[in-house]
């Protein structure tokens, strides 16, 4: 099956309607390219909400379904395409998640992604605002695909690339806000965004798929104040089975990245390095576990039920 | 704490005695220039056993503690230096595996590790040689250091990796053979070899922890004669816990990769990046198994007891 994917990197515009305006014309410049498949940055109607912690920042979450799927949807109907993005879902009064949407061709919600890992360190404090998600790694059904759809943080953690290979994906998706504090000198921001491309390149490799990444580009102040901000650090991209770079975006531009995949690809690729054969999934037991006791207490005995014992100190 | 490590990139010579010299003059470079540390390539005392399968091939199986770690051991004792490779292990008449040894700088094995993944593919029929490893993914101490010796097709399983880092490991070791078809134009090689490298820097991402990989070079005959035998690629390295390549050697050429290591750099890391922290270890149920039911019956029930219900179809 061939299918031409459309990744959408752009900033956001603190006005939702002139921000839905602006993601309607990139959707109509997808789809005039041929895209029957467009991924948007995470949050992509709203500023990154968790700069900062506090009850204001909730005052955009929303039901899901709700005006936005509904918006959405009727464009992806329109257009004929399928669209992928992540939402604040407002679930009940102080439980929001940040859900991953997937809106077809018909205009049909088809199915949700609640961001199962959440991030919380310096600008990024999504532990306040986001519940872990409670729906597993399950891909998410648009007709014969299958969609990896993942969020941000996740992208972070093989274990989820690989749940959703197991579950049948046909590819990922990590809809993306990540950025850099304005105040951190080249060579860091060079090594975090390196280690960011890497890590999910790497997720093409593990499992045969192709990885869709749509981050957001620009500056978004800290609504406290106490911090510089963050700079989004664009760097979108799509890979094929091996990890190879197919389109990549820059780190300020605004820009639809396009390539044409073929899910056969997938098929071909584990013929010849057959990983999900050799799996040990009799030894894999210990990664439902935080930290190994052995890890914990060198010295003492490292002997686990989910390893076997430890190897013989010989001679 | 700092550690100085070298990583010993070198063809093959099939004449053991002379491939031991071959060896201590690697170790004794790699002593001089202040490594206390060394990780040689997979099998580094024979040619690669496995392009064919072949009763012969077991020829040079020996057994673990044996002649070959007593030399090494002794070579590490009279240098003051930790080596690693991996060896044929003869275990009983007919058994034998892909085993990393650790031998520290009194001379001692300090510790084993048998190849969990065993690959099965054209030049790497290893199923034929070696049963799976039935160890476990424990780390080797050596002093206060933990290392995660892993073995080559080890290196494409985000698990092994993980699952060495939850048992404290503070480095990941892969003494490799691993080469392209000779036959194989330009860039399917090219795009074999970054795929590789790709997979292992990203253990380093998300990890936090410090990659080293030795594989061999030069060509090696199939002895069946059955295809155009193995050019080993070379490309060995060391990477930070960023996956930056610290130092990287050629395709071509033997070398000996020196890198000053510091384990503090993870514990900085991980507390920029609280991957460990976040790890959904309730929900990865399904990682121990070998694939999902709603994967092989996408319009069966996609529920699991594993990974909870699937999401609902909304609207």
């Amino acid at each position: 099956m061939k299918i031409t994917c459309a990744v959408v990197q752009c900033r956001v515009e603190p006005d939702r309607t002139r921000q839905r305006e602006r993601v309607r014309g990139f959707l109509e410049e997808a789809r005039a390219a041929g895209a029957r498949l467009v991924l948007l940055p995470e949050l992509v109607f709203d500023p990154y909400p968790a700069q900062c912690a506090r009850p204001e920042g909730h005052a955009r979450a929303e039901p899901v379904p709700g005006p936005t799927t509904a918006w959405l949807g009727e464009e992806c109907r329109r257009l004929g395409l399928t669209a992928v993005t992540s939402l604040f879902e407002r679930r009940l009064a102080g439980l929001g998640h940040n859900t991953a949407v997937v809106l077809d061709a018909r205009g049909r919600l088809v199915g949700r992604y609640r961001k199962m890992h959440i991030p919380d360190d310096p600008n990024f404090f999504e532990k306040y605002y986001f519940a872990p998600g409670d729906l597993g790694f399950v891909p998410i059904r648009d007709g014969d695909l299958s969609l990896g759809t993942l969020v941000c943080w996740d992208q972070w953690f093989p274990e989820a690339a690989r749940l959703m290979t197991l579950a049948g994906a046909d590819l990922l998706l990590y809809p993306t806000a990540i950025g850099w504090d304005p105040r951190d000198p080249q060579p860091v921001r060079r090594r975090e965004r390196d280690a960011w491309e890497l890590v999910q390149r790497a997720h093409a490799v593990a499992n045969a798929l192709p990885v869709l990444v749509a981050n957001r580009v620009g500056h978004e102040d800290d609504p406290s104040g106490a911090s510089a901000g963050l700079d989004f650090w664009g760097g979108s991209f799509i890979t094929g089975v091996f990890g190879d770079m197919t389109a990549a975006a820059g780190a300020d531009e605004e820009t639809v990245l396009l390539a044409t995949l073929e899910t056969e690809a997938t098929e071909e690729q584990r013929r010849r390095w057959p990983f999900l054969r050799d799996r040990r999934t009799d030894a894999y037991g210990a990664l439902v576990v935080r930290a190994l006791p052995s890890a914990e207490d060198p010295d003492g005995a490292s002997t686990s039920l989910e390893t076997g014992p430890s190897p013989p100190s010989s001679r």
